[in-house]
């Protein structure tokens, strides 16, 4: 059975994963742009926008290896788009990543509204669930065979997932920058850290590359 | 004339630059000595402490460069000890670092309390400033001649400075560890983080250095 795990979640060096004031224009919130800068810069992030070029390094291999033996995705509704209540019948949101969105298999999104599955070109297909966390991964785990579970984000769908205890391996990229505000997945408490030790930290130009595991009991 | 800085700066990757519960057993609180276990590995750190050996790479080198060029230090009551109140007059606290403190400079100790300068083995004298921090910066001043301000902390210290506008660059330590709770230097607002750039970061085995520059208005 595969892991549940965090994988490329950017952060800044206060911990915010998105800046302030999120919005459609803006999705991940004011000076948050940043945080994903890294990502753009690398073989595989051009790929994904339709560019050649690019960097071949540990960036670009930290990039390509978060869906590598993924089997299922799980996000939150504020990262699956930035519509909130209940789904407009006519013109229903669909996701930022247009037709054929880079997941290429089963995607969770947790919400509070009932929406049939959206199926995707390129073998992605978006479920709606309406069970809070558990019944959430519960459901990604049977779309998922053997495959890992990632967890996408955002920031309170990460916490809630840490305060339940059921994150195996996060793996973090620190963004050498300051947001000041934004949403935090340190802040509240909660989250029992000290289930967590670094087993891996990497700088680059960019950023730097930390792969947090979670302790046995 | 020298800069104001804060030097080697140990922070936990979840922001906390000491664990809850500070006390005179464990002066950096709960699991916070796992931030400073990186110095006591170098070459400086086990000098300071009478052994030999140590490493003596970019850790080292950080450790080093932490007191060259600095003409006075400025520090909060807190890092200064574990005591609170006014000072006891028959025995009262002289610091954490013995007869010879590693400063050999001017230390300016901002209290409530006033209290005469103490003068220690080896060039330490600190000094008691009650004025709060513009005063305590104009005295180090006053003490530092053409050299650097070093901050030396807490966390309320550093926190007081940012807010202020006063610290030129920031040299932090990042400590691959999870805290969960403990003094934080981000939060809790009120510093315009937006005047920084990490100018550098680079990976030890242990830490991660980033160099934090105030840019110009």
């Amino acid at each position: 059975m595969g892991i549940v795990r965090v994988h490329g979640l950017s952060i800044s060096l206060d911990g915010f994963v998105a800046g302030p004031d999120q919005s459609l224009e803006r999705p991940i919130g004011e000076h948050g742009e940043q945080l994903h800068r890294w990502v753009f810069a690398t073989a595989f992030g051009r790929a994904m926008t339709g560019q050649t070029g690019g960097t071949t390094g540990v960036d670009d291999a930290m990039a390509v290896g978060r869906h590598r033996g993924v089997g299922a995705s799980l996000m939150g509704r504020n990262m699956f788009g930035p519509v909130r209540g209940p789904w407009e019948q006519s013109e229903p949101w669909d996701g930022w990543w247009g037709e054929e969105p880079p997941f290429h298999h089963d995607v969770v999104v947790m919400t509070h509204f009932p929406r049939e599955p959206l199926e995707m070109l390129g073998g992605t297909t978006f479920h709606f669930e309406t069970g809070g966390a558990d019944a959430a991964l519960a459901a990604a785990r049977g779309y998922a065979g053997d495959g890992d579970i990632l967890i996408g984000g955002g920031a309170s769908t990460v916490r809630q997932f840490l305060e339940r205890d059921l994150i195996d391996e996060l793996h973090l990229v620190l963004v050498p920058v300051l947001l000041g505000r934004g949403e935090s997945i340190f802040a509240g408490g909660g989250i029992d850290f000290e289930r967590y030790v670094c087993v891996e930290h990497v700088s680059t130009d960019a950023v730097i590359h930390l792969r947090l595991s979670r302790v046995a009991r």
